[in-house]
């Protein structure tokens, strides 16, 4: 995770490894408990620091949601370009991203989580300054994920890897399924991740109007 | 819209066309302004009632928006079963159902807006026990809605008319993508929801392997 705020950031606010400390630690507790459940001083306790050192950090607690949603969304687009960028070939590509989208830590499952249960909040305006700066940096990082993902799908589409059709509706189906998963999944469920994958993989595909043969390679390669 | 405490409920919380001007009015603000930022007593000023005469009503803010979301997911579910019904070849009643779900009217778009930004809020549970039962109940009604996609989706696998897979994955998989929509979707916006709902209506029939023939007759015919 690279964050734009990491290290001695322009804003001044912290160094950056007890920043990514209380991001982590908020991101537990927003996932496990809710955002509006979560209390700012439980994650000061949680990362050994009193409530008032935290505002060092963060403005608020909404300041730092706005940060890890933010940070979550640039790393999907970051991803994405990397594994875009890497393979040519638009249908390898775009199994390789899907495939890639599944292979999750415990703690990237949890930020998923936040991410869609809080993202209503990214189109309300914010009233305090850092959040609404924050807030703004976070939905500027989405329309450059939907934008490397658009500007994708139209080349395949162009080199006649796809079928033609709105590149920019087809991003927002495709993200809207992969978010979707994140509403119902829970580590402790009976189907397993891996599984959830593999099909939603296909679902995406048979979408996109790619066919899923590179589906199985793809994934024993990985 | 019909509730299952409209009229004289068990509850005995009023009279039903109150009741409706009440939920159409909360509706209307938690969907422009969002449920966090509106205030309880504006509602009742849309009414024309006093704040105190709300609680004839419902508990709380919260109370209502629970009650908003098990009627709309209810509605869904009856008309759902309702075409499902009616028209016995599987691919056509698909097609049917992809065709009705946007056919919408501005306040049922709003509805579906509030139902997706706060729908996180179904998995938390409340302290109190109005709230706690109208979200229970919400939820069990969440449960009905699968249900009856799941089963319809199996028959078909079992005819033929789709290809095999997992029933109740595939109802997870179409309703994400339909819920997606109401994330960014504006009456404002320039695609206009005839065009998108004719879009995601093709997607979510090759998500589950049907053929698109069927929508345009059936669209010409609605």
């Amino acid at each position: 995770m690279k964050s734009s705020q990491e290290g001695d950031a322009p804003t001044g606010r912290g160094d950056g490894r007890k920043r990514q400390e209380i991001l982590a630690a908020a991101t537990e507790r927003f996932g496990r408990d809710g955002y509006e459940h979560t209390k700012w001083a439980d994650i000061a306790g949680d990362v050994g620091v009193g409530p008032t050192a935290l505002y060092h950090y963060f403005e608020s607690k909404q300041h730092c949601l706005y940060e890890i949603m933010g940070d979550a969304i640039e790393e999907f687009r970051a991803r994405f370009v990397e594994i875009t960028t890497n393979e040519r070939d638009p249908a390898r590509a775009l199994t390789a991203v899907m495939v890639n989208s599944f292979e999750l830590t415990e703690q990237e499952v949890n930020r998923n989580r936040v991410l869609v249960s809080e993202q209503g909040r990214l189109s309300r305006p914010s009233a305090a300054q850092p959040e609404e700066d924050a807030r703004q940096a976070a939905r500027a990082r989405t329309r450059d994920l939907e934008f490397a993902w658009a500007s994708f799908l139209e080349s395949a589409m162009r080199a006649g890897a796809i079928p033609k059709s709105d590149p920019r509706l087809l991003t927002l189906a495709i993200l809207g399924l992969y978010t979707s998963i994140w509403h119902w999944y829970r580590p402790t469920g009976i189907v397993p991740l891996r599984h959830i994958g593999e099909y939603f993989s296909r679902l995406a595909l048979a979408m996109v109007g790619a066919s899923p043969d590179g589906l199985e390679s793809e994934r024993s390669a990985a």
